[in-house]
Protein backbone atom coordinates (compact mmCIF):
# COMPACT_ATOMS: atom_id res chain seq x y z
CA UNK A 1 0.00 0.00 0.00
CA UNK A 2 1.00 3.18 -1.04
CA UNK A 3 1.93 6.09 1.73
CA UNK A 4 -1.19 8.89 1.85
CA UNK A 5 -0.15 12.35 1.62
CA UNK A 6 -2.79 15.15 2.42
CA UNK A 7 -1.71 18.44 0.66
CA UNK A 8 -3.35 21.65 1.86
CA UNK A 9 -3.15 25.09 -0.07
CA UNK A 10 -4.07 28.12 1.19
CA UNK A 11 -6.62 30.35 0.19
CA UNK A 12 -3.85 33.03 -0.02
CA UNK A 13 -1.97 31.02 -2.38
CA UNK A 14 -4.78 29.92 -4.84
CA UNK A 15 -7.03 33.44 -4.62
CA UNK A 16 -6.11 36.65 -4.62
CA UNK A 17 -7.04 37.01 -0.94
CA UNK A 18 -7.44 40.56 -0.71
CA UNK A 19 -9.91 41.35 -3.34
CA UNK A 20 -13.31 42.53 -2.26
CA UNK A 21 -15.16 40.51 -5.50
CA UNK A 22 -14.03 36.55 -5.72
CA UNK A 23 -10.84 35.96 -7.66
CA UNK A 24 -8.85 33.02 -8.01
CA UNK A 25 -5.29 33.41 -8.60
CA UNK A 26 -4.56 31.61 -12.25
CA UNK A 27 -0.88 31.31 -12.55
CA UNK A 28 -0.48 29.98 -9.00
CA UNK A 29 -3.63 27.69 -9.66
CA UNK A 30 -2.09 26.31 -12.86
CA UNK A 31 1.91 26.33 -11.51
CA UNK A 32 0.93 24.31 -8.92
CA UNK A 33 -1.60 22.00 -10.65
CA UNK A 34 1.14 21.20 -12.85
CA UNK A 35 3.67 20.43 -9.45
CA UNK A 36 1.18 17.88 -8.44
CA UNK A 37 0.71 16.52 -11.60
CA UNK A 38 4.56 15.95 -12.04
CA UNK A 39 4.57 14.48 -8.60
CA UNK A 40 1.71 12.43 -8.74
CA UNK A 41 3.22 10.93 -11.85
CA UNK A 42 5.78 9.28 -9.79
CA UNK A 43 3.59 6.60 -8.49
CA UNK A 44 4.94 7.03 -5.19
CA UNK A 45 1.97 7.71 -3.25
CA UNK A 46 -1.59 8.50 -2.83
CA UNK A 47 -3.13 11.90 -2.45
CA UNK A 48 -5.94 13.86 -0.88
CA UNK A 49 -6.14 17.70 -1.28
CA UNK A 50 -7.99 20.11 0.36
CA UNK A 51 -7.83 24.16 -0.56
CA UNK A 52 -9.13 27.22 1.22
CA UNK A 53 -11.13 30.17 0.18
CA UNK A 54 -9.36 33.00 0.19
CA UNK A 55 -11.53 35.75 -1.25
CA UNK A 56 -14.32 33.46 -2.41
CA UNK A 57 -15.55 32.79 1.51
CA UNK A 58 -13.89 35.16 3.79
CA UNK A 59 -15.27 38.38 2.45
CA UNK A 60 -19.22 37.11 1.99
CA UNK A 61 -18.89 35.28 5.37
CA UNK A 62 -17.49 38.15 7.23
CA UNK A 63 -20.06 40.56 5.42
CA UNK A 64 -22.78 38.25 6.15
CA UNK A 65 -22.03 36.56 9.89
CA UNK A 66 -23.19 33.45 8.34
CA UNK A 67 -20.12 31.55 10.56
CA UNK A 68 -21.89 32.53 13.56
CA UNK A 69 -25.40 31.00 12.53
CA UNK A 70 -28.67 31.99 10.48
CA UNK A 71 -31.30 33.61 12.10
CA UNK A 72 -32.81 35.80 8.88
CA UNK A 73 -33.83 34.86 5.31
CA UNK A 74 -30.61 37.09 3.98
CA UNK A 75 -28.43 34.87 6.28
CA UNK A 76 -30.44 31.59 4.84
CA UNK A 77 -29.03 32.91 0.82
CA UNK A 78 -25.74 34.18 1.56
CA UNK A 79 -25.38 30.71 3.28
CA UNK A 80 -26.21 28.74 -0.40
CA UNK A 81 -24.44 31.30 -2.03
CA UNK A 82 -21.46 30.81 -0.19
CA UNK A 83 -21.61 27.16 -1.10
CA UNK A 84 -21.99 27.93 -4.28
CA UNK A 85 -18.86 30.25 -4.55
CA UNK A 86 -16.80 27.63 -2.94
CA UNK A 87 -18.05 24.89 -5.72
CA UNK A 88 -17.09 27.48 -8.19
CA UNK A 89 -13.63 28.15 -6.96
CA UNK A 90 -12.89 24.55 -6.27
CA UNK A 91 -14.19 23.88 -10.35
CA UNK A 92 -11.37 26.45 -11.64
CA UNK A 93 -8.80 24.02 -9.69
CA UNK A 94 -10.05 20.69 -10.11
CA UNK A 95 -9.96 21.55 -14.27
CA UNK A 96 -6.62 22.74 -13.87
CA UNK A 97 -6.04 19.50 -11.98
CA UNK A 98 -7.52 17.52 -14.96
CA UNK A 99 -5.99 19.18 -17.73
CA UNK A 100 -2.80 18.05 -15.97
CA UNK A 101 -4.23 14.28 -16.42
CA UNK A 102 -4.75 14.31 -12.24
CA UNK A 103 -8.09 12.72 -11.13
CA UNK A 104 -9.37 15.21 -9.78
CA UNK A 105 -12.58 14.11 -7.61
CA UNK A 106 -14.16 17.29 -6.02
CA UNK A 107 -15.66 16.72 -2.64
CA UNK A 108 -18.17 18.93 -0.92
CA UNK A 109 -17.55 18.16 2.86
CA UNK A 110 -20.73 20.12 3.59
CA UNK A 111 -23.26 17.28 1.94
CA UNK A 112 -23.05 15.27 4.77
CA UNK A 113 -20.58 16.92 7.37
CA UNK A 114 -22.30 17.47 10.72
CA UNK A 115 -20.81 20.23 12.82
CA UNK A 116 -21.79 21.09 16.29
CA UNK A 117 -20.95 24.78 17.81
CA UNK A 118 -18.13 25.47 15.10
CA UNK A 119 -16.55 22.02 15.40
CA UNK A 120 -16.71 18.98 12.81
CA UNK A 121 -18.48 15.94 14.66
CA UNK A 122 -19.61 13.51 11.99
CA UNK A 123 -18.04 13.19 8.74
CA UNK A 124 -18.72 9.88 6.96
CA UNK A 125 -15.07 8.92 4.88
CA UNK A 126 -16.91 5.72 3.41
CA UNK A 127 -17.08 7.27 -0.38
CA UNK A 128 -13.83 9.23 0.34
CA UNK A 129 -11.74 5.27 0.81
CA UNK A 130 -13.77 3.97 -2.40
CA UNK A 131 -12.40 6.61 -4.37
CA UNK A 132 -8.37 6.17 -3.12
CA UNK A 133 -9.16 2.98 -3.59
CA UNK A 134 -10.28 3.52 -7.61
CA UNK A 135 -6.95 5.67 -8.23
CA UNK A 136 -8.63 8.78 -8.03
CA UNK A 137 -7.37 12.57 -6.11
CA UNK A 138 -9.92 13.25 -3.65
CA UNK A 139 -10.06 17.44 -3.40
CA UNK A 140 -12.31 18.68 -0.34
CA UNK A 141 -12.33 22.27 0.02
CA UNK A 142 -14.06 24.99 3.23
CA UNK A 143 -17.30 24.97 3.05
CA UNK A 144 -20.42 26.40 5.42
CA UNK A 145 -21.86 23.63 6.81
CA UNK A 146 -24.71 21.81 8.81
CA UNK A 147 -24.21 22.98 12.53
CA UNK A 148 -26.94 21.32 15.58
CA UNK A 149 -26.51 24.59 17.46
CA UNK A 150 -26.36 27.58 15.20
CA UNK A 151 -27.77 25.97 11.68
CA UNK A 152 -24.40 27.37 9.65
CA UNK A 153 -20.90 27.16 10.90
CA UNK A 154 -17.62 26.95 8.77
CA UNK A 155 -15.89 23.69 8.04
CA UNK A 156 -12.52 25.32 7.05
CA UNK A 157 -9.79 23.33 5.06
CA UNK A 158 -7.73 23.71 8.19
CA UNK A 159 -10.15 21.45 9.78
CA UNK A 160 -10.88 18.81 7.32
CA UNK A 161 -7.12 18.42 6.51
CA UNK A 162 -6.29 16.89 10.31
CA UNK A 163 -9.45 15.37 9.95
CA UNK A 164 -9.10 13.24 7.22
CA UNK A 165 -5.14 12.50 7.51
CA UNK A 166 -6.14 11.07 10.56
CA UNK A 167 -8.86 8.94 9.85
CA UNK A 168 -7.55 7.72 6.81
CA UNK A 169 -3.78 7.32 8.62
CA UNK A 170 -2.17 9.31 6.44
CA UNK A 171 1.90 9.36 6.54
CA UNK A 172 1.81 13.34 5.99
CA UNK A 173 0.01 16.90 6.01
CA UNK A 174 1.92 19.19 3.86
CA UNK A 175 0.94 22.96 4.37
CA UNK A 176 1.00 24.53 0.83
CA UNK A 177 1.33 28.67 2.37
CA UNK A 178 2.75 31.93 1.77
CA UNK A 179 5.55 31.66 4.12
CA UNK A 180 8.67 29.72 4.28
CA UNK A 181 7.95 27.63 6.88
CA UNK A 182 8.06 28.44 11.00
CA UNK A 183 10.55 31.06 12.23
CA UNK A 184 12.50 31.98 15.83
CA UNK A 185 10.70 35.02 15.45
CA UNK A 186 9.00 36.91 12.84
CA UNK A 187 10.60 37.30 9.95
CA UNK A 188 8.61 40.36 8.51
CA UNK A 189 9.49 42.17 11.46
CA UNK A 190 12.76 40.89 13.01
CA UNK A 191 16.00 40.29 11.05
CA UNK A 192 17.82 37.54 12.83
CA UNK A 193 14.82 35.70 12.28
CA UNK A 194 15.68 32.26 11.73
CA UNK A 195 13.68 29.25 9.98
CA UNK A 196 13.42 26.42 12.31
CA UNK A 197 13.84 23.26 10.41
CA UNK A 198 12.90 20.58 12.53
CA UNK A 199 10.16 20.69 14.88
CA UNK A 200 9.75 17.66 17.69
CA UNK A 201 8.05 18.04 21.44
CA UNK A 202 11.27 17.87 22.95
CA UNK A 203 12.23 21.04 21.49
CA UNK A 204 9.01 22.64 21.80
CA UNK A 205 9.51 24.60 24.99
CA UNK A 206 12.58 26.24 23.69
CA UNK A 207 10.77 27.25 20.66
CA UNK A 208 8.38 28.46 22.69
CA UNK A 209 10.44 30.69 24.65
CA UNK A 210 12.27 32.20 21.45
CA UNK A 211 8.78 32.77 19.55
CA UNK A 212 6.67 34.58 22.33
CA UNK A 213 10.45 35.98 23.87
CA UNK A 214 10.80 37.81 27.11
CA UNK A 215 6.89 39.52 26.55
CA UNK A 216 6.08 36.48 26.50
CA UNK A 217 3.51 37.63 23.60
CA UNK A 218 3.24 35.32 20.66
CA UNK A 219 4.83 37.37 18.31
CA UNK A 220 4.37 35.28 15.26
CA UNK A 221 0.70 36.15 14.59
CA UNK A 222 -0.57 32.65 15.88
CA UNK A 223 1.98 30.69 15.04
CA UNK A 224 2.56 29.13 18.34
CA UNK A 225 -0.68 27.94 18.91
CA UNK A 226 -0.42 26.55 14.91
CA UNK A 227 2.42 24.51 16.58
CA UNK A 228 0.58 23.16 19.36
CA UNK A 229 -1.81 21.92 16.55
CA UNK A 230 0.58 20.31 14.69
CA UNK A 231 2.48 18.68 17.17
CA UNK A 232 -0.63 17.16 17.85
CA UNK A 233 -1.06 15.37 14.49
CA UNK A 234 2.56 14.52 15.02
CA UNK A 235 0.90 12.46 18.22
CA UNK A 236 -0.93 10.40 15.70
CA UNK A 237 2.40 9.48 13.92
CA UNK A 238 1.55 12.14 11.44
CA UNK A 239 4.31 14.52 9.75
CA UNK A 240 3.69 18.23 9.08
CA UNK A 241 5.16 19.94 6.81
CA UNK A 242 5.15 23.26 6.11
CA UNK A 243 6.53 24.91 2.67
CA UNK A 244 6.08 28.21 0.68
CA UNK A 245 3.21 27.54 -2.12
CA UNK A 246 4.27 30.52 -3.65
CA UNK A 247 7.91 29.67 -4.77
CA UNK A 248 7.73 27.76 -7.82
CA UNK A 249 8.72 23.93 -7.70
CA UNK A 250 8.31 23.37 -3.67
CA UNK A 251 4.97 21.89 -3.32
CA UNK A 252 6.71 19.34 -5.61
CA UNK A 253 9.39 19.03 -3.38
CA UNK A 254 7.40 18.65 -0.29
CA UNK A 255 5.80 15.87 -2.78
CA UNK A 256 8.70 13.59 -3.03
CA UNK A 257 9.73 13.92 0.25
CA UNK A 258 12.47 17.04 0.51
CA UNK A 259 12.81 18.64 3.89
CA UNK A 260 11.93 21.83 3.20
CA UNK A 261 10.40 24.49 5.04
CA UNK A 262 9.50 23.39 8.32
CA UNK A 263 8.62 19.73 9.36
CA UNK A 264 6.70 19.03 12.63
CA UNK A 265 7.34 15.16 13.66
CA UNK A 266 6.44 13.64 17.14
CA UNK B 1 -44.92 21.15 9.76
CA UNK B 2 -45.05 22.18 6.17
CA UNK B 3 -45.46 19.47 3.53
CA UNK B 4 -42.43 18.27 1.56
CA UNK B 5 -42.03 18.38 -1.71
CA UNK B 6 -39.64 17.17 -3.93
CA UNK B 7 -39.47 18.84 -7.69
CA UNK B 8 -36.93 17.00 -10.22
CA UNK B 9 -36.67 19.08 -13.66
CA UNK B 10 -34.89 17.21 -16.77
CA UNK B 11 -31.66 17.79 -18.32
CA UNK B 12 -33.96 17.77 -21.36
CA UNK B 13 -35.59 21.10 -19.50
CA UNK B 14 -32.47 23.12 -18.17
CA UNK B 15 -29.67 22.07 -20.71
CA UNK B 16 -29.74 21.81 -25.01
CA UNK B 17 -29.21 18.09 -24.76
CA UNK B 18 -28.28 17.00 -28.30
CA UNK B 19 -25.59 19.59 -27.98
CA UNK B 20 -22.11 17.80 -28.16
CA UNK B 21 -20.88 20.08 -26.02
CA UNK B 22 -22.28 21.21 -22.34
CA UNK B 23 -24.67 23.84 -22.92
CA UNK B 24 -27.37 25.31 -20.51
CA UNK B 25 -30.48 26.27 -21.46
CA UNK B 26 -30.60 29.81 -19.60
CA UNK B 27 -33.91 30.69 -20.62
CA UNK B 28 -35.38 28.14 -19.20
CA UNK B 29 -33.16 27.81 -16.18
CA UNK B 30 -34.28 31.56 -15.45
CA UNK B 31 -38.47 31.05 -15.94
CA UNK B 32 -38.23 28.31 -13.88
CA UNK B 33 -36.08 29.74 -10.76
CA UNK B 34 -38.93 32.53 -10.80
CA UNK B 35 -41.63 30.08 -11.17
CA UNK B 36 -39.91 28.15 -8.23
CA UNK B 37 -38.77 31.70 -6.44
CA UNK B 38 -42.93 32.80 -6.68
CA UNK B 39 -44.06 29.28 -4.92
CA UNK B 40 -41.87 29.38 -2.70
CA UNK B 41 -42.37 32.35 -1.41
CA UNK B 42 -45.78 31.30 -0.40
CA UNK B 43 -44.53 29.78 2.27
CA UNK B 44 -46.99 26.71 2.03
CA UNK B 45 -44.08 24.07 1.49
CA UNK B 46 -40.66 22.88 2.62
CA UNK B 47 -38.47 21.69 -1.11
CA UNK B 48 -35.80 19.66 -2.30
CA UNK B 49 -35.05 20.45 -5.85
CA UNK B 50 -33.22 17.41 -8.18
CA UNK B 51 -32.08 18.35 -11.73
CA UNK B 52 -30.64 16.11 -14.67
CA UNK B 53 -27.40 16.75 -16.40
CA UNK B 54 -28.49 16.76 -20.02
CA UNK B 55 -25.75 17.80 -22.20
CA UNK B 56 -23.13 17.99 -19.17
CA UNK B 57 -23.35 14.69 -18.13
CA UNK B 58 -24.85 12.23 -21.45
CA UNK B 59 -21.95 12.97 -23.91
CA UNK B 60 -19.10 12.49 -21.91
CA UNK B 61 -20.36 9.42 -19.65
CA UNK B 62 -21.27 7.87 -23.46
CA UNK B 63 -18.00 8.71 -24.32
CA UNK B 64 -15.62 7.43 -21.78
CA UNK B 65 -18.16 4.86 -20.68
CA UNK B 66 -17.59 5.15 -16.69
CA UNK B 67 -21.12 4.08 -16.25
CA UNK B 68 -19.86 0.41 -16.76
CA UNK B 69 -16.82 1.13 -14.41
CA UNK B 70 -13.50 2.31 -14.03
CA UNK B 71 -10.59 0.68 -15.88
CA UNK B 72 -7.61 2.74 -16.92
CA UNK B 73 -6.44 6.45 -16.33
CA UNK B 74 -8.51 8.17 -18.94
CA UNK B 75 -11.47 6.75 -17.21
CA UNK B 76 -10.48 7.81 -13.66
CA UNK B 77 -9.80 11.36 -15.39
CA UNK B 78 -13.23 11.06 -17.10
CA UNK B 79 -15.00 10.01 -13.79
CA UNK B 80 -13.74 13.69 -12.17
CA UNK B 81 -14.14 15.63 -15.17
CA UNK B 82 -18.10 14.33 -15.33
CA UNK B 83 -18.48 15.24 -11.62
CA UNK B 84 -17.09 18.73 -12.30
CA UNK B 85 -19.29 19.28 -15.14
CA UNK B 86 -22.17 18.54 -13.38
CA UNK B 87 -20.95 21.21 -10.44
CA UNK B 88 -20.79 23.98 -12.87
CA UNK B 89 -24.20 23.27 -14.44
CA UNK B 90 -25.27 22.83 -10.35
CA UNK B 91 -23.95 26.68 -9.70
CA UNK B 92 -25.58 28.14 -12.96
CA UNK B 93 -29.36 26.79 -11.64
CA UNK B 94 -28.78 27.46 -8.31
CA UNK B 95 -26.98 31.09 -9.02
CA UNK B 96 -30.65 31.73 -10.71
CA UNK B 97 -32.58 30.58 -7.80
CA UNK B 98 -30.44 32.01 -5.44
CA UNK B 99 -30.76 35.50 -7.59
CA UNK B 100 -34.23 34.88 -6.59
CA UNK B 101 -33.51 34.86 -3.15
CA UNK B 102 -34.40 30.88 -3.12
CA UNK B 103 -31.81 29.75 -0.32
CA UNK B 104 -30.57 26.86 -2.84
CA UNK B 105 -28.18 25.35 -0.98
CA UNK B 106 -25.55 23.00 -3.41
CA UNK B 107 -25.55 19.14 -2.55
CA UNK B 108 -22.89 16.29 -4.03
CA UNK B 109 -24.59 13.20 -3.24
CA UNK B 110 -21.44 11.69 -4.86
CA UNK B 111 -19.09 13.26 -1.55
CA UNK B 112 -20.78 10.56 0.62
CA UNK B 113 -23.32 7.69 -1.50
CA UNK B 114 -22.53 4.41 -2.06
CA UNK B 115 -23.52 2.76 -5.02
CA UNK B 116 -23.63 -1.33 -5.70
CA UNK B 117 -23.70 -2.57 -9.41
CA UNK B 118 -25.39 0.81 -10.39
CA UNK B 119 -28.29 1.16 -7.19
CA UNK B 120 -27.81 3.14 -4.31
CA UNK B 121 -27.43 1.42 -1.40
CA UNK B 122 -26.01 4.00 0.96
CA UNK B 123 -27.08 7.97 1.04
CA UNK B 124 -27.06 9.41 4.48
CA UNK B 125 -29.86 12.60 4.62
CA UNK B 126 -28.82 13.66 8.64
CA UNK B 127 -27.61 16.86 7.02
CA UNK B 128 -30.03 17.24 4.12
CA UNK B 129 -32.56 16.97 7.23
CA UNK B 130 -30.28 19.67 9.08
CA UNK B 131 -30.59 22.32 6.08
CA UNK B 132 -34.49 21.76 5.17
CA UNK B 133 -34.67 22.50 9.27
CA UNK B 134 -33.06 25.28 8.83
CA UNK B 135 -34.87 26.60 6.14
CA UNK B 136 -33.16 25.99 2.91
CA UNK B 137 -34.01 24.30 -0.60
CA UNK B 138 -31.40 21.44 -0.78
CA UNK B 139 -30.73 20.63 -4.96
CA UNK B 140 -29.35 17.61 -5.53
CA UNK B 141 -28.35 16.43 -9.00
CA UNK B 142 -27.25 13.47 -11.00
CA UNK B 143 -23.22 12.70 -10.23
CA UNK B 144 -21.04 9.63 -11.02
CA UNK B 145 -20.48 8.09 -7.90
CA UNK B 146 -18.20 5.45 -5.84
CA UNK B 147 -19.60 2.01 -6.80
CA UNK B 148 -18.36 -0.74 -4.54
CA UNK B 149 -18.16 -3.73 -7.49
CA UNK B 150 -17.41 -1.15 -10.36
CA UNK B 151 -15.82 1.83 -8.78
CA UNK B 152 -18.02 4.20 -10.40
CA UNK B 153 -21.48 4.39 -11.23
CA UNK B 154 -24.11 7.42 -12.34
CA UNK B 155 -26.55 8.30 -9.60
CA UNK B 156 -29.07 9.89 -11.55
CA UNK B 157 -31.52 12.23 -10.68
CA UNK B 158 -34.34 9.78 -11.50
CA UNK B 159 -32.48 7.45 -8.55
CA UNK B 160 -32.28 10.62 -5.85
CA UNK B 161 -35.53 11.65 -6.45
CA UNK B 162 -37.72 8.53 -5.36
CA UNK B 163 -35.11 7.69 -2.56
CA UNK B 164 -34.94 11.32 -0.51
CA UNK B 165 -38.61 11.64 -1.06
CA UNK B 166 -39.59 8.81 0.77
CA UNK B 167 -36.73 8.72 3.26
CA UNK B 168 -37.86 12.33 4.09
CA UNK B 169 -41.44 11.72 4.06
CA UNK B 170 -42.21 13.73 0.81
CA UNK B 171 -46.09 15.12 0.20
CA UNK B 172 -45.66 15.14 -3.53
CA UNK B 173 -43.16 14.72 -6.26
CA UNK B 174 -43.08 16.98 -8.96
CA UNK B 175 -41.76 15.63 -12.28
CA UNK B 176 -40.66 18.66 -14.72
CA UNK B 177 -40.15 17.18 -18.14
CA UNK B 178 -40.52 17.42 -21.86
CA UNK B 179 -44.05 15.87 -22.28
CA UNK B 180 -47.47 17.48 -21.02
CA UNK B 181 -47.98 13.88 -18.78
CA UNK B 182 -49.07 10.72 -19.70
CA UNK B 183 -50.86 9.70 -22.54
CA UNK B 184 -53.19 6.90 -24.00
CA UNK B 185 -50.41 6.00 -27.21
CA UNK B 186 -47.28 8.21 -28.31
CA UNK B 187 -49.02 11.59 -29.17
CA UNK B 188 -46.54 12.45 -31.48
CA UNK B 189 -47.35 9.33 -33.12
CA UNK B 190 -50.72 8.76 -32.93
CA UNK B 191 -53.53 11.65 -33.03
CA UNK B 192 -56.06 10.45 -31.32
CA UNK B 193 -53.98 10.04 -28.34
CA UNK B 194 -55.12 11.40 -25.23
CA UNK B 195 -53.52 12.71 -21.67
CA UNK B 196 -54.65 10.55 -18.75
CA UNK B 197 -54.82 12.66 -16.08
CA UNK B 198 -55.09 10.66 -12.72
CA UNK B 199 -53.40 6.97 -12.52
CA UNK B 200 -54.21 4.78 -9.90
CA UNK B 201 -53.09 1.11 -9.02
CA UNK B 202 -57.12 0.14 -10.09
CA UNK B 203 -56.90 1.63 -13.60
CA UNK B 204 -53.17 0.72 -14.13
CA UNK B 205 -54.62 -2.54 -16.08
CA UNK B 206 -56.73 -0.87 -18.19
CA UNK B 207 -54.10 1.93 -18.71
CA UNK B 208 -51.69 -0.56 -19.58
CA UNK B 209 -53.74 -2.15 -22.27
CA UNK B 210 -54.24 1.26 -23.90
CA UNK B 211 -50.91 1.74 -24.10
CA UNK B 212 -49.65 -1.63 -25.46
CA UNK B 213 -52.49 -2.10 -27.75
CA UNK B 214 -52.85 -5.87 -29.60
CA UNK B 215 -49.16 -5.45 -30.13
CA UNK B 216 -47.87 -6.37 -26.92
CA UNK B 217 -45.40 -3.47 -27.48
CA UNK B 218 -45.22 -0.47 -25.38
CA UNK B 219 -45.62 2.37 -27.54
CA UNK B 220 -44.79 4.85 -26.11
CA UNK B 221 -41.07 4.73 -25.14
CA UNK B 222 -40.48 3.50 -21.73
CA UNK B 223 -43.73 5.08 -20.34
CA UNK B 224 -45.22 2.03 -19.17
CA UNK B 225 -42.35 0.90 -16.71
CA UNK B 226 -42.14 4.85 -15.58
CA UNK B 227 -45.77 4.44 -14.69
CA UNK B 228 -45.07 1.26 -12.84
CA UNK B 229 -41.91 3.32 -10.88
CA UNK B 230 -44.83 5.91 -10.11
CA UNK B 231 -47.14 3.50 -8.48
CA UNK B 232 -44.20 1.90 -6.28
CA UNK B 233 -43.29 5.04 -4.83
CA UNK B 234 -47.40 6.28 -4.32
CA UNK B 235 -47.40 2.92 -2.53
CA UNK B 236 -45.48 4.87 -0.17
CA UNK B 237 -48.10 7.58 0.17
CA UNK B 238 -46.20 9.74 -1.88
CA UNK B 239 -48.20 11.58 -5.10
CA UNK B 240 -46.17 12.07 -8.23
CA UNK B 241 -46.90 14.56 -10.86
CA UNK B 242 -45.62 14.78 -14.20
CA UNK B 243 -45.95 18.21 -16.25
CA UNK B 244 -44.54 20.06 -18.76
CA UNK B 245 -41.63 22.09 -17.38
CA UNK B 246 -40.33 23.43 -20.60
CA UNK B 247 -44.56 25.18 -21.10
CA UNK B 248 -44.38 28.55 -18.95
CA UNK B 249 -46.38 28.56 -15.25
CA UNK B 250 -46.75 25.06 -15.19
CA UNK B 251 -43.82 24.32 -12.32
CA UNK B 252 -45.84 26.81 -10.45
CA UNK B 253 -48.88 25.71 -10.77
CA UNK B 254 -47.83 22.35 -9.85
CA UNK B 255 -45.96 23.62 -6.42
CA UNK B 256 -48.96 25.40 -6.03
CA UNK B 257 -51.21 22.33 -6.37
CA UNK B 258 -52.87 22.53 -9.59
CA UNK B 259 -53.84 19.14 -10.89
CA UNK B 260 -52.07 19.94 -14.01
CA UNK B 261 -50.32 16.90 -16.38
CA UNK B 262 -50.73 13.55 -15.24
CA UNK B 263 -51.13 12.55 -11.14
CA UNK B 264 -50.01 9.16 -9.90
CA UNK B 265 -51.58 8.10 -6.56
CA UNK B 266 -52.09 4.92 -4.53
Amino acid sequence: MKDLIVLKVGGSVITDKKSEKPKANLKNINRIAEEISEAYASGKFDLILVHGAGSYGHQIVKKTGIDKGIKNDEQRVAFAETQRLQNDLNSIVTKALIKNDVPAMPLQASAHAIMRAGRLVKFDLEATRGFLRSGLVPVFYGVPAFDTEQACSILSGDQITPYVAKELYARKIIHGTNVDGIFTADPNKDKSAKLIPLIREENFEKISSWMSGSSAVDVTGGMLGKISELLDVAKSGIESQIVNALKAGNVKKALLGEKIGTVVVR
